[in-house]
């Protein structure tokens, strides 16, 4: 991965090399020849080796301020650290956007460009269970990693602090090198995403943010692509995704006990957990395994079969057998295929149980009778179905079935989002993978979700997607990381993926 | 409750008095009279007085000393303490009994008499959550409480310690003051009454414990009786209950992650918690009120007509708001009578969820799919169900709709106890309670459960029941109390609940 002479004849050398040994590479070298006053890399590569310590220091002391959305937990010290990061990188215009839950930011940096280019970030990190790291979450120690090399433990190291930081170091790489960024940038964050981003909308949609989002090209978000081996898949779209609870009380419906009493009581009064359960057993299919709610498939557009032969081209190159391994699974739902649960995992709407609580949830048993018990779930969208329309059906199919009494209390959610695989935002990725002697997989769409539709979606309407060289893993996890300094040839580590983003900005520039 | 000048002739009066007073009491003014070498009771009652101070920290160093089976912590101590208290109080031959769980005790008091009493000890007590009591669940502290007088407040003040110390109490004091006790005694105890007693059966069915307890005329539990307006009810049976975790996880079925993975893997493979909730499903009937496994109902023998008249006078003397107040309750099931959901109560098999456990319990959301789901239960029963018969009911009915993959983990049950209402037992009871000016109820069956089976039915087949005066409340919940000094003339503080016992003890003896 190292280009430590990036004269455009040794690139062109080495592209052409790479390109005689990947598979149907996209030739842009000819596109690269043609920006013949681009940019000196050389001397912003230099700034990126030299400001290595501090760019690892900046990331080492963001992790250090966690901000924890679904504990409300820290927001703001997370929000205003976050803010002078951006400053600091060169954001003139820097806005801390108050929300009815965590705030958001809106920054700008006009660097008289002739384009502007819209930026994703997030600022907030899962919940830790610090008993399960072997490094403390919020001490972003560097460590040595076996078959990696260093890296940062730390909560929000890979997911997002990291590759953000990573984008970050290239301004300041750029800047130090005294040259000027070739696009203009836009950034929206926001504080919610690990709560399904409820108020993300509202930042975007305030007339100045939307005014300034419509003048993008397109809109991405730093992400530390590569797997273990160095392989990159590109996403072009995400499903969307509900999150809610679902609640049964005695103090709600005036059904069985407001509070736990004796479990003998049994005999006598209702019981709010039977209520959730028999309310839970009408929203799935007889094996669990899809949404049986009223109405709930009526707008689902299935896989075209392009899509499809997107995902067999991902399933050609992938073992099933690690995934399975890996998941700690021994079948696919209904022992279907690879091919048919990857189908799936792109184009199947789920209805998914994260927790159950209810009563006594300690040691062996205790002989109540709970007043309350809660199913915390998310439900994953696909095109054409929305976040609204989804809640609605949900809350029908309950009442329909009388367990109107069961509160349904959406916590966070947006709907599918999809760009297109011919935008420049994607192709010029793929160029740069390319260039790295990277062949990236296209997927459809993630089974996972990220809040893309806000740019891809009604107004703006703008291509979105992720980019960025770089590795890390444990995400939502123990002893989540980022590689600082790779051992493995294939896997960038931070200067290289710092390096990646400076070629994508001009790359994106110069064909705008 | 003060009976200061216990001769013959006040008594007479003071029961004459009561007895015009009380309705339908029994007149055992005659046999009393008969037992013209009875004990000296204004000497004991002397003893007791004189014992108090020694009586209530002979308790509050019991509740210090706790023992909780449900998460076996500090059993032995708990055990020990409670033997030694059994030597104090004169049991000469007291020995542990070890089980494949928690010990028992089994102890015996030869005092040269002609019959042989039984008794049930439990040593162990609930789990506690310290954060909801007022004052620490195990300092067994002396606090004034508003409307009752002065209590000791600790976990195991009522359930079991309190009634089980003012017993031993009594031996106590008839040994101060120079007297036999009219019969002899013998002591089986348990420590695992609160997950079940499911190794109880170990310790009576022991040889020369069952032989022993063959020799006794019943057995019974002591127990504060009265509720704050000083009634009595008398539980002449009570359910029988099996309880157990049924356990849905990837590792035990093969279906589904071994472990917890993202959410958006829904579409691709088995939830645990799913299959949990659908396995439920299956166990109630439409509305969640009634069992609705396979052969549940086969043995149950519906109420008797004496039985459902025994309930309705029950009824006659309770109120209904009342009861629908303490348990927060708006509506009994399919919003039936009082007096149906009484004869529930008292008649009908249950299936309850204590808790429910899975993947996320904390707070917010987090976009997982568990491993493993948890459902904490206890199915209460009735004659002539039994807890073996239960388990194996339960076992086949998931078997056979394809839940064998469900773990059904039985951590105790027993079955239900029948006790003749005629019975000496049942008959003193009611004499003492009704000389006390107290018109005690008599319950058929209790809706909870106590492992008295092991001495009702096979091979002991012995009467047993509950007896003392006393109060106090607050079992299984926080601030759990016992009177010690009584504030309102109708409630038994603990110098009478001694005396109570003593008074039973010499009553029995004189029939048996």
């Amino acid at each position: 991965m190292n280009s430590d002479h990036p004269s455009r004849t040794s690139l062109d050398r080495r592209t052409t090399l790479q390109l005689l040994g990947g598979a149907g590479a996209l030739l842009l070298a000819p596109t690269w020849a043609r920006a013949t006053a681009g940019p000196d890399l050389a001397a912003i590569r230099k700034q990126v080796v030299a400001q290595h310590d501090a760019n690892v220091k900046r990331l080492q002391d963001w992790i250090r301020v966690p901000g924890i959305a679904a504990e409300n937990h820290n927001m703001g010290p997370a929000c205003a650290f976050t803010e002078q990061l951006l400053r600091d990188a060169g954001f003139q215009h820097v806005e801390r956007v108050e929300t009815h839950g965590q705030p958001g930011i809106f920054a700008t940096l006009d660097a008289g460009a002739k384009h502007t280019l819209g930026l994703y970030f997030m600022y907030d990190v899962k919940q830790v269970n610090p008993s399960e790291w072997s490094s403390p979450p919020f001490d972003a120690a560097l460590v040595d990693k076996a078959g990696f090399g260093k890296v940062v433990v730390g909560r929000g190291a890979v997911n997002q602090k990291g590759p953000e930081a990573t984008f970050l170091a290239a301004l300041h790489a750029i800047r130090g090198a005294g040259q000027k960024l070739p696009v203009n940038l836009v950034l929206v964050a926001e504080g919610e995403e690990e709560i399904a981003s409820p108020h993300f909308a509202d930042v975007v949609h305030r007339p100045d943010v939307l005014a300034a989002l419509r003048r993008c090209e397109g809109i991405f978000m730093p992400f530390a692509s590569q797997d273990p081996d160095g392989a990159v898949e590109i996403n072009l779209g995400a499903k969307g995704v509900i999150e809610l609870e679902l609640v049964a009380s005695g103090e709600h419906s005036g059904r069985g006990p407001s509070k736990d009493v004796h479990s003998s009581l049994k005999a006598a009064v209702d019981s709010p957990a039977w209520r959730l359960v028999q309310a839970l057993n009408t929203l799935v299919t007889a094996d669990g395994n899809d949404p049986a709610i009223d109405g709930w498939f009526d707008d689902v557009v299935p896989l075209s079969a392009h899509e499809k032969e997107l995902i067999a081209a991902q399933i050609a190159r992938s073992r099933e057998e690690t995934m399975l391994k890996s998941l700690g699974v021994k079948h696919w739902v209904r022992d279907m295929s690879f091919s048919e649960a990857m189908d799936r995992l792109a184009g199947q709407p789920t209805a998914n149980i994260e927790g159950l609580v209810s009563g006594y949830t300690g040691q062996g048993g205790k002989t109540i009778l709970p007043g309350r018990a809660v199913a915390k779930m998310d439900f994953r969208l696909v095109p054409n179905q929305t976040a609204a329309g989804a809640q609605q059906k949900l809350r029908a199919h309950l009442a329909k079935r009388g367990f109107g009494d069961i509160e349904v209390n959406v916590t966070g959610g947006y709907d599918p989002t999809t760009t297109d695989e011919h935008s420049r935002l994607i192709k010029v990725s793929q160029a740069i993978y390319h260039r790295h002697g990277i062949e990236p997989g296209l997927n459809p769409r993630l089974g996972g979700s990220w809040p893309g539709y806000i740019f891809t979606g009604e107004p703006l309407k703008l291509p979105a997607g992720h980019f960025g060289l770089g590795h890390g893993s444990g995400a939502h996890a123990p002893n989540e990381y980022y590689v600082i300094e790779s051992s493995n040839p294939k896997v960038a580590g931070l200067d290289d993926a710092v390096m990646s983003h400076v070629e994508y900005l001009y790359e994106l520039a110069a064909g705008f």
